[in-house]
């Protein structure tokens, strides 16, 4: 699908540098781009690619314009018109219908624009909405809903009762509503907690690959609207993530924790149950939460990487830290009594 | 499914306060229980929520009893009763036969009161022990043997050989007998070794979603009975986990580990190859265990969460860390020298 | 399938010590082979299981030979001939045809010396070269090439386009080219940037279970020839992996990171976006990367396990650092001028 520079720039609010009238056929990288494809420009470490760039076009804001003398569609947020021109110029070909070697319970109620793949299974009391895709080899477990225009990648589940909002994308492997970790110790014995909640997730959520999200113990686990988790997170039981809050891969998140809106965490952070986490909060990857985080912020724990024989140094120094501050707090005291 | 409370009590060895025969639907959390809801209250931050629940009945111990005036069922462990009435009142359905769109060898033996959901794959050789609930989608390659009662959630993997106990409960997504992560190496390059053992997996074990437990590489790798694993945990070959050990979401367990009987490990605990772990230890969230530990307790590792601007400081002063301890040392030396 | 000692030594390249003629049927761990089996011996703390050992033969290195009497097979390196020879006396059954119960796009190429199992899904444009294996229930979406003799377990997904070459082993629920965690922010409102390039697989890679490949944004994500990958990794992308890198379980690689040749990263590793590592690297467990690494060698980060009450006192003194740094470096310089 090929549009003119002017057209692009029309659908993304800005304003063209050169030839309005080139034709556009596709994005690139400034490195890949060639005479038919437009790439954008955000600043950094790339300047000497776009320097170098073969595109017809570069996205840019209006202070990189003195930059280069290629066509430009100069935006504030050159990453966000990329993002909708790729779109524009990619669009998804709608499918429906139900693959003759999916598995269907007639007490499913699968809307007629929606699509089911191949050997996908649909149980009794499911709601496919309109527009939904349901790619091949999916489990849809009984009584589950699934809003307007969602797609399931292949090889999704969803366990029982799970209620996913519209416009959301469920990418391969990911498991919706499993049981929660929750038992109760009888002696040294573990006996498990019936889960009796559901998960509950907004419009225009994403969730990775092979991302697992519990079910709540008995109230439910809920993600906000525009939630976008990456892959290979693990939300547990009655865990609440606020609205447009962004979460990296390996992400670990403990039961009951709480996050608010507009947060971001890094990959590889843990998250110890029961924490609550403010709104605007910003972890760095691999830090550790164990409590609650009531204000607004970049947050941070971790030791830096060194060559392994510096670290084997610090590191067993660091088993001596409180002595260290002991002796230097004595050595202070004495100094000071001395002068 | 109701009982009055007179009925729970005695199923759960408990003495009732209040109206013995009012009559229990259902369990609820204490915000959210009503006139028709046993709740439970083991004590804590949950005190306000008590004062103030809905619920028909709460389940505590005895030295709550004076803080609320409802009916209550008194016991020594109020969430293990908690988790017994649970699960009376939700009575799992039992189903049986085999969906006529799964696949099924000739050669694989059935119960006749085991079931098997639409789209599974039964290989030859396989046996499925009686009251065995396998859902949909999964995979149970050649020759595993599954014990009764046990229940597959959809879309689980079982490699060729694997034995699962009676009355396990495997999450969807969970992979049981990939092969280990074994090679030798050739001038560089990585030589694959055949993994040759299988895994062998106790009673009443559960394997939380998208967990992965590899075969062993000779020996075999061993789940013991009671274990609970969480969801995306990493088990490698030769691996072998005592008796009703738990361990949270995202552990990450390397090859020949041997942990005990009774422990617990928190989430994000990675532990390298060999280490040797006795019973009753109990490790802190992503904690990194590169040595044995032959005494129980408690262990951890790891440095705290912090605002970025004064991590940033901490951190850079760790890489310093070694050379601060000998120049305290040394000026603790010069400073008795010169007394 | 078995082989004379002198036929197993001759097929690694090395001599017989001992009974030429005997008959080995199978390998074993020193523990537990029998009069049949053949075992190894690398050194280490297995020596008294080497004195035990009831194996028939051992293949191990020439300073080793002492230490035993039984049979020998002396090489090099005596891991890799274990390697082969395991390999030799299990060899893999051949298998060929689609199942009845895949379903399998009129569209796709399917090569007559390949297998597709039950309930596989393999779309058009699809090709399955000679003597490819796809096991039970895998995806392979529209458009993906897998190369000669590659196998693939029950349950993977490969994206539409993916690209995987010849000899490569993918383990049950990989997911290969989902899209990767790229967005535009809109005043807080994330805005997905459409994924549009694929992921490249070399020859000989081994991908494990439940591991996670993004495709590129606009360019690839590319894992060279000879990459070893264990379970549970997330590698996001546009990542670039070289030749015979091998990447233990639950490392994370964020989006845009490249690593160079014959690296070793070790189990829950994270490495944040944009850093390139040279060849020859070595990362110890859990480290976190956040630079890049020119020079080959070790590193690593982290602090050590100590028993919970020890390092509480430890853990605190971490915040109070660049406090104690400052504090030592003013008392130094105190007790310098009053000298």
């Amino acid at each position: 699908m090929s549009h003119t520079l002017e057209e692009l720039a029309g659908f993304v609010g800005g304003r063209v540098e050169g030839d309005t009238t080139c034709v556009i056929e596709n994005v690139a990288s400034l490195e890949s781009a060639g005479s038919r494809d437009i790439s954008f420009y955000t600043g950094g470490k790339h300047k000497a690619a776009l320097a170098n760039t073969q595109a017809n076009a570069v996205i840019l804001s209006d202070k990189h314009v003195s930059l280069i003398t290629t066509n430009l569609i100069v935006v504030d947020n050159p990453l966000l018109a990329f993002a909708q021109i790729a779109k524009k110029l990619n669009p998804v070909k709608p499918k429906s219908g139900v693959h003759p070697d999916a598995s269907v319970d007639p007490n499913a109620n699968i809307d007629a624009s929606a699509y089911v793949g191949a050997q996908s299974v649909i149980a009794a009391g499911v709601q496919v909405k309109a527009g939904v895709v349901i790619e091949a080899a999916c489990v849809i477990e009984h009584d589950c809903i699934i809003g307007e225009n969602s797609t399931l990648h292949a090889n999704v589940t969803l366990c029982h009762g799970t209620i996913i909002g519209k416009n959301a994308i469920i990418y391969s492997g990911a498991v919706i509503g499993g049981d929660g970790f929750g038992m109760a110790n009888d002696k040294g014995r573990w006996i498990k907690i019936p889960q009796l909640g559901i998960v509950e997730i907004g419009d225009d959520v994403e969730i990775g690959a092979n991302t697992t999200i519990d079910r709540g113990a008995l109230d439910n686990t809920v993600i906000g609207k525009g939630v976008k988790l990456d892959n290979l997170i693990q939300i547990a039981h009655n865990v609440k993530i606020g609205d447009h809050t962004a979460i990296a891969g390996c992400v670990g998140i403990a039961g009951s924790v709480v996050i608010g809106n507009y947060c971001t965490i890094a990959g590889g952070v843990g998250i110890t149950d029961q924490v609550q986490i403010a709104d605007n909060v910003h972890i760095t990857a691999t830090s550790l939460v164990t409590q609650s985080i009531s204000q607004s912020g970049a947050y941070s724990s971790g030791t830096p990487l060194q060559e392994n024989a510096k670290w084997q140094r610090n590191y067993v120094r660091f088993t001596q830290l409180d002595d260290m501050a002991k002796r230097l707090k004595r050595i202070e005291t004495e100094f000071k009594n001395k002068k």
